[in-house]
């Protein structure tokens, strides 16, 4: 039967591109409020989508309505066979800055055998290659394993209140294994399963000093500065080695194991093209580890945004009354991200000088998640990638942050196999996003054969 | 003669509301490309105003016409009469941040016995006060000194083009001693004259690593972030106890005489109350030093804009490509700006870590000036505020930089006399900026007097 199934996956592979396309086209970007019917609109299209594969869909209301809306759809489900959760999202990162795109993110455009668009790879790309292995399997009599979506509306933004809404419906989602494809390859031609990812912590700060902006010919030097105190403040988050400075903030972080120690050096990684291809004169980061040891077993704390002052051509003499920071940072296996939340909150308190007044704000937290290496769900991945691909996978761990993987361990109590179909070179979060068209197909055919294989997985009682 | 002229001053004390309110509604912002035909007709605009004075007007282009063009106007010159040149400028700040103003900067409003718009104290209602005080002596038989008016449009992007400009006319603006108008009271009823003011160098910094904006989460602990080194650049620059830590920078400070010292201690002056006024918490800079020293005698360094990454609303876990930050450095007399911008560069290029590109342009260098305090034109100068305010001014330091006075010096040979009709109140470079009606007609009265005044004045061979 998987033989006729990934035949009629590769018969809609034009198909599959098309629709793709008029998902890519709707600007789904959660964070910005002026999108807000946007993200209506297409999580309705979505569901009419999986509707016409058959699947019972809801829209359903997040947050009492206040929240992008998710949707839920099943097959049908039959008893004594193995349920998946497969979970996407289909809200997409802002766009900006708009001017570095070689064509509109919300006009996706193919070039070089790719779909140029915002969200191309992350995640509407690979949702629609569940999506491709679904209305194949429909083809053929229906799916071989009780099989329930749940494609959300904010990813991008925290997943603020998935928490809440898995809570409130965990026996509708009851699950014995969860599937989301919202990660990389390790690199062109070397498909992954990803067993870790990072956690977030998302803060913002802002400074204020006097009431309005002021000159800075008649005030410079006895009034304090809130662009100059901002930049101190954020200055002290790293020590001269690299380590983010924050009282606690490694006590809980857990070596890697020998064994994937072991793995990781047999994996092909140049740092030296890693950073030509980024056009970066040299990488950067805590001494002592390797740029994959950082990336995966280190945690991290970057400034993701800052805005203050006269930003303008030109020079304009002013002390800005406020200025603010964006400052994420990403939590390997074992720390907690609460403690954590507070130490960077409390130390920035208490280095916080009295002649300004200092606010922040979390927009969102999760810890890493670690998931075993040797289980049954990731000996089945790795057969459905070695269909899909031709190649068995590597095991790797991620670098970036899905906190519904730590989410659905904690509401639910199962597992999440993190089997991803973009390449590093796909530009995510970044301008000129794009998803390989040999991606699409080859995630299509992974996923057919992933929800065979999961067919053969222990039923919980 | 001089009561006649007052009289006539006192009869024009609408007209010259109304006449004001035309000039305010001109946008001459010369730091925004868009306004660059508001700089030309502002320019046009003044001309005829001066022309319908009687004096003898030209509008003449600054840097072969690509800078904003500069108003010079001069009465009869008579042989034996001693000559003035009279500075201003008619371009003013950028508006923003618009959200702030009560009503449109460029819309001139009246409330509170004050009009409201951007450049209504910064430097249009001052040049205004001359402008009156001329027509009035124009009124009574002519002014009785040689004046020449030089307006240039350049004053608030660092007057660049000016030092050639004067240069280049160095014998048309010969002149005995230069009034400006640009300064303020040292407060409400305490008319001064400023006889020093701080130099300036303003700079931008941009620091850029990878080619694209990056996804923190995929990237963030191997990569450099712009925007933490940009903090941890800029976070160098004071020392814990608020010095500028930039090698050699005070090298060639010299401290304030002990006359200036009585003076000053001498000045209603409460420190709690002018935190109270800017709505601080508290005052903030260099420890060791009083407020006013610190304005007036010390050297500053205050960063003015910052940019990079993500400004918007939520959250966007990006590293961001590029960061920039303008930051300006006064000086105070004896400091070299030369000397200052390159060891400014210099600590910043040595500071910078080699995996990112660190650029720095500046806008714009002057020394700060310093007037003997006892010389006849501070006297005659005195004399004139006397007659202006009823009330005899104190001598002050200005903590701001009005770059000509030196320029002025050096291509000229002359002293500035800084007699400014502002109010510290009047919000000059920020939202709902104000020039007092009251200030306005002090002002005329005052600079009718002062050019009766250094008809007195020794006339140079």
């Amino acid at each position: 039967m998987l033989q006729a199934v990934l035949q009629t996956v590769d018969a809609r592979r034009d198909q599959a591109v098309s629709a793709l396309k008029e998902f890519l086209a709707i600007p789904s970007v959660s964070a910005q409020p002026q999108h807000k019917a946007d993200m209506q609109r297409c999580a309705q299209w979505l569901a009419e989508q999986l509707s016409l594969a058959g699947l019972e869909v809801k829209v359903m209301p997040v947050a009492g309505g206040k929240g992008h809306p998710a949707v839920v759809a099943k097959n049908k489900h039959e008893p004594g066979r193995p349920t998946v959760l497969y979970y996407g999202h289909y809200d997409v990162q802002p766009p900006e800055p708009l001017e570095l795109w070689t064509t509109p993110p919300f006009e996706p455009s193919m070039r070089n055998g790719a779909i140029y668009a915002r969200g191309a790879a992350d995640d509407k790309g690979q949702v629609w290659a569940h999506v491709e292995a679904i209305l194949a399997w429909q083809a053929h009599g229906g799916l071989p394993v009780n099989l329930t979506l749940l494609i959300e509306g904010e990813e991008e933004i925290g997943s603020e209140n998935l928490g809440e809404f898995v809570a409130a419906h965990r026996v509708d989602l009851r699950a014995d294994i969860a599937v989301i494809s919202d990660t990389i390859l390790f690199a062109r031609g070397i498909p992954a399963i990803t067993y870790s990812v990072r956690g977030l912590v998302y803060m913002e700060l802002t400074v204020t000093a006097a009431a309005v902006d002021l000159h800075s010919g008649l005030y410079g030097g006895a009034v304090p500065n809130p662009l100059n105190i901002l930049c101190e403040l954020l200055a002290t988050l790293h020590d001269r080695d690299g380590r983010v400075n924050i009282p606690g903030f490694y006590e809980k972080v857990i070596p890697p194991s020998d064994e994937e120690r072991l793995m990781w050096a047999k994996l092909p990684f140049d740092e030296k093209q890693y950073a030509a291809d980024l056009k970066l004169p040299a990488l950067a980061g805590e001494i002592g580890y390797s740029a994959l040891e950082r990336l995966w077993a280190r945690p991290a704390c970057d400034i993701n945004g800052i805005t203050g002052g006269y930003q303008g051509p030109g020079a304009k003499t002013v002390i800005a009354s406020k200025a603010s920071a964006k400052v994420s940072m990403r939590l390997v296996p074992n720390q907690d991200a609460v403690a954590v939340r507070d130490a960077f909150a409390l130390a920035m308190r208490q280095r916080c000088p009295s002649c300004v007044k200092l606010e922040m704000e979390c927009f969102g937290q999760a810890p890493a998640v670690l998931v075993p290496l040797h289980s049954h769900g990731i000996d089945l991945a790795s057969e459905a990638i070695k269909i899909g691909y031709g190649i068995r996978p590597v095991l790797i761990r991620g670098a970036a942050s899905i906190p519904v993987v730590e989410l659905i361990k904690s509401n639910l109590g199962i597992d999440t196999l993190l089997v991803g179909f973009a390449l590093p070179d796909d530009c995510v979060h970044s301008p000129n996003e794009k998803f390989d068209l040999d991606a699409l197909h080859a995630g299509a055919r992974t996923a057919a054969a992933l929800y065979e294989r999961l067919a053969k997985l222990e039923v919980r009682r």
